[in-house]
């Protein structure tokens, strides 16, 4: 039977490329699925969005509804195949925490596993090179910390809901392939 | 439509002159209720208790009803304008931390936020200043550390239950002001 | 009315010698319920095992099952008498933190208090002087305070479920009678 897998962490953690590394070094297939992706196709089929950018102008009910109805799709192509699904289990934003994998979302996944890829503080710092990221996620080291410990708070939750593996990976500067391989022999179980 | 925020918060941390401030600072109106004196009402109206000392001596089925009963009754006011609950993520007893926020509370009142008015262990030890509330919640900076923590991770638990954002808002010694506008901001949204 | 209480801490900790003193000291009767024995026994019930190491080759549906029917049956004997049950929030395994009390087991116990034991890593790690157990779960001082987070945080999600009291109860070197005191008295209330 196959399963749904979660790889979690901020942004400047380096996880698209340790995802690509491990989809590498694997000998399985996974369909490697990013959740705000998933979103966006789900809302254009349905006529809500043309562009990702309108996106954030969906009404909290419908952005729920479409969060939940992606899970869905994610669950039904989970069906052929393993998944490993590509989110955040926190999104910050000037208003908070947004809760990347919330009750009706990770219940509808089920997943065996939560997956944090994590990175300190002073390298995601470094890593935020373009301003624009700085300004709204990483503005200090304090603030990454703070962003870090909510992040795992919320996971640590989604495992508790759904009984996954909560697994963290630390994905240290220029070592990224020692992360990936860490990955794959999580994922292999 | 109208919605409901919570504000929590370490007694100590300033909550209430921060709210008062922002309340102040607002072009939009909030009826704020405090969610232990809306129990004491609901109890009162059963005939429970008398006087608020008494609530202490409910058995703890009969508590869990109340704190229920005073959710739906703030959803209920929710109809017709926002409301801004005061309350506490978890509160420290000799018998451990109670969450102020458990499942059928936080998922009763639906919050579009959930708000952690936080300050540092040193700045809430120092604002103790009652001998009583030093031994009974605040007895060393360790002890309010670990108390921070729980209300945190209890306050995303709540979060990833209902979806509430999760802000935390950092009320520094003497710059309440300062907390107040990022709470008239974080609520505009 | 008789009820459910639930102690947890980190292999290292001193669980059982606290737990052993606890109930030397108190004037109560409990029945202390290892969570994991009373796993095996359901398994062997049904035939499913005939030693604890087969517990771990059995599917991940028929473990949730079997962990939901342990957690059933440690239910019907709370109806007769207190119950301690002994288990863990977090489980340390190559593959990631398993939940010891995910939402299914902890909605069933229905706990008045999950109670955490809790030492320092640094005694942590010097008490676990099986070099197996070194491997295995406490490889370093870091790991063990990520490992120690990672089960608070899954052990405050479950109060946050079920309404149950939270304590953290530090059992220090040379100080398990006092740690003792503690769980007795948290359990007096």
């Amino acid at each position: 039977m196959s399963e749904v897998n979660i790889v979690v962490g901020l942004s400047g953690v380096g996880k698209s490329t340790v995802i690509e590394e491990a989809m590498l070094l694997s000998d399985e297939e996974y369909e490697v699925i990013n959740y705000g992706d998933r979103m966006v196709e789900v809302a254009k089929e349905e006529d809500l969005v043309k562009h990702r950018d309108e996106m954030k102008e969906l009404e909290v009910s419908t952005y729920k509804r479409i969060q939940r109805a992606a899970a869905e799709s994610i669950v039904e192509d989970s069906k052929d195949q393993d998944v490993l699904v590509d989110t955040h289990s926190a999104i910050k934003s000037p208003y908070g925490y947004i809760p990347g994998l919330p009750k009706w979302t990770v219940e509808n996944l089920e997943p065996s596993k939560i997956i944090i890829l994590d990175a300190s503080a002073e390298e995601i710092y470094s890593r935020s090179t373009e301003e624009a990221e700085r300004d709204r996620e990483h503005s200090s080291v304090d603030g990454i910390n703070e962003y870090r410990k909510v992040a795992r708070e919320m996971a640590a939750a989604g495992s508790v809901l759904t009984g996954a593996y909560l697994k963290v990976i630390k994905n240290r500067e220029g070592r990224a392939e020692k992360a990936a391989e860490e990955l794959v022999e999580t994922l292999r179980n």
